[in-house]
C-alpha cells in the first residue's frame, strides 16, 4: 500500500487549478495556471506534479464537452468547445503521456457534485441536481448515488426555454444555439445584455428579475425530468446577493402546485430544496482529488 | 412454488386495460374497461380478477401523477391528476383491499418503457428514454437499467419551450402552466388550435410543421438531461404518417452539431436513435405483467 497523496486537476476554461493533498482536509499544495494555449497551460501543469511527486494517480476535472466514454476512440479529448486551441484536443492522452500514471476523468461539474454530494450542500442526498451558472452553464446528476451518464456526459445548459417578452430583441451568445438556456442566462449573456458585467449591475438592476426567470425556466425543466432530492445552483452568477430567492420565488410560480410534495408545497420548504453550494469556488478541486482517491 | 399466472392493469385516463397471463407470449385473458369514476370502474375491474383468478400478483402500471414513493403515507395515492373524480383517490389501497394479493405499482409510461425495453424498440438499450405524446405527455427513462425516479416520477411533459412566433395567440391547453410543453404539443392542444383531431387534419396539414418543431424542442431537452443512448417516441399524436420524420429533421437541426457524436451527427444516424415504439398500445398492458413477473 502506497503512501503517496493524490493529485487534483480542475481544467477549466480561464485556469487550471492543480492540488497535491491526501484527503480534502489535507491540501498540501494548490497552483493556479492562466488557461492559454494547451502547450503553454499544459507544460506548467506537468512541471508543477513532477516537481512535488510522486503522487499515487490523478483526478482530471474537465471543462467540455469532453468524450467521458471510455469505449470511444476519442475518450478523454474535448470536442464541441468554443474555446479557441482546445477543440478536439486530446486533454487526457497528453497528460497521460506526460505523467505515466494512472488519470480518472470526469467533468467538473461532476466533480463539484461529487465534492458536494460527500463534504458539502448535498451530504446524504443520492438523487441530487448540481447546476453551474458562470461562463456557461452545466449541470450534473446523482441518481440513487450514481453519476448520470449515458451517451456522454449532461448538456443541460442547451436546453430551449421560452424567451421573454421584454428581451425579444437579444439573440442569445451561444456559438451553437444562440438563444438556448446558457445563451439568454450565463455569465457573458448578461454582460453582453447589458453591457456591463454582472458584478458592476448592482443589487437592484432589473437585469436581476430577467435572470431570475430564465433560472428558474431551466431548473424546472431539470427538475421535472430527474426529479432530485435537492438542487444545488452555484457557479458566479449566483453571488449576487439575493438571486436564490428571486430564482425560488420564481420556481414556485412556475411549478403552480403541480409537484405535489413537501418539497414544493411553499417557500419556507423550496429553501431547503433549492440550495447555494457550501464549498464556494473549491468544489471542483476537491472533487477531483476525491475521485483520484476514491478509484484508486 | 405457485403455477398460477400474474395479473396486469394499465390503468389509463379513457380506459382501463386488465390482462391475466404467465408472460408477453402468453396473455390468457385480457379487457378494457372504460374510465369513469373510481367506484364504476374499480368494481368492474376488481370482478374480473375475482371471476379469472386466483393470480400470483398483480402489475399496476397507473396514470399519473401518482405518488410512488414507497415511504410516502400517501404512497399509490393519485395526486394533481386533471382527471374528474381522481384527484387523491388511493388508487393502490383500494385495490389491495378488494384483491388482497400483491400489487407492484408504477406508472403507465415506465411500464412502457419496461415492456419496450425488454421486447420492444429499446432491446439491450440500457440507457433508453421513452417519451408518449397523446392525451398529454409522458416520459420515463432508464439509466443503467435502472429506472430515473427520485422524489417522484419523471413528469417531463411539463417542462417549458419556447413558444413560435406563427403560434403566439394560442394560450395551450395545461390546466396547471397552460403553454408548457404538453399544453403546446398534446393531442387535445392539435384538437384546441385547429377545431379538429389530429386525425381529421390530414397529413399535408401545416399542423404538423408546427407540431414537431415543438416536439423537437422537449425532446431536445430531455435528450441533454438524461443523454440516452436511444429515445422511442409513442402515442396517438406519433401515428400520424411522416411526423417522425419532421421530428428528426428539427432535432438535427436543433442541435446544430454541438453533440458531436456518431449516433446524432447526421439524419441516417438518427433514424436509429430517435424511433417509434415497436409494441403499439399494447406496451403498458405488457409492462404491467412483466412487472408482475420480476417482482415475484
Amino acid at each position: 500500500m502506497s503512501s503517496n497523496p493524490y493529485g487534483g486537476i480542475e481544467a477549466g476554461g480561464t485556469k487550471f487549478s492543480c492540488a497535491i493533498g491526501t484527503s480534502p482536509g489535507d491540501i498540501q499544495q494548490i497552483i493556479h495556471i492562466p488557461t492559454t494555449t494547451p502547450s503553454e497551460t499544459l507544460s506548467k501543469v506537468v512541471e508543477f506534479f513532477k516537481n512535488n511527486g510522486p503522487i499515487e494517480s490523478l483526478g482530471l476535472a474537465a471543462f467540455g464537452p469532453i468524450e467521458i466514454n471510455k469505449k470511444s476512440p476519442n475518450y478523454g479529448h474535448l470536442t464541441s468547445t468554443p474555446k479557441e486551441g482546445w477543440r478536439g484536443f486530446d486533454l487526457l492522452g497528453y497528460l497521460k503521456e506526460k505523467l505515466n500514471i494512472s488519470i480518472y476523468l470526469e467533468t467538473d461539474v461532476q466533480s463539484a457534485l461529487r465534492a458536494e454530494h460527500l463534504l458539502g450542500a448535498g451530504q446524504g442526498i443520492d438523487n441530487l441536481l448540481y447546476i453551474t451558472v458562470g461562463g456557461g452553464i452545466g449541470g450534473a446528476s446523482l441518481v440513487n448515488g450514481h453519476l448520470l451518464e449515458g451517451l456522454m456526459h449532461q448538456e443541460i445548459g442547451h436546453m430551449f426555454i421560452p424567451k421573454l417578452e421584454e428581451d425579444k430583441s437579444f439573440d442569445g451568445v451561444c456559438h451553437f444555439h444562440n438563444d438556448c438556456w446558457e445563451g439568454l442566462s450565463s455569465g457573458p449573456s448578461i454582460e453582453t445584455r447589458w453591457g456591463k458585467s454582472g458584478e458592476d449591475l448592482g443589487i437592484d438592476h432589473n437585469a436581476w428579475e430577467l435572470e431570475a426567470k430564465y433560472l428558474a425556466y431551466g431548473i424546472v425543466n431539470a427538475l421535472l425530468v430527474t426529479m432530485p432530492e435537492r438542487i444545488i445552483v452555484g457557479g458566479g452568477v449566483m453571488k449576487n446577493e439575493g438571486l436564490i430567492d428571486k430564482v425560488r420565488l420564481n420556481i414556485y410560480k412556475m411549478l403552480n402546485g403541480y409537484i405535489d410534495l413537501p418539497s414544493l408545497t411553499n417557500l419556507e420548504a423550496l429553501e431547503k430544496y433549492i440550495v447555494l453550494p457550501s464549498l464556494g469556488s473549491s468544489s471542483g478541486i476537491l472533487g477531483a482529488l476525491m475521485l483520484a482517491r476514491s478509484e484508486s
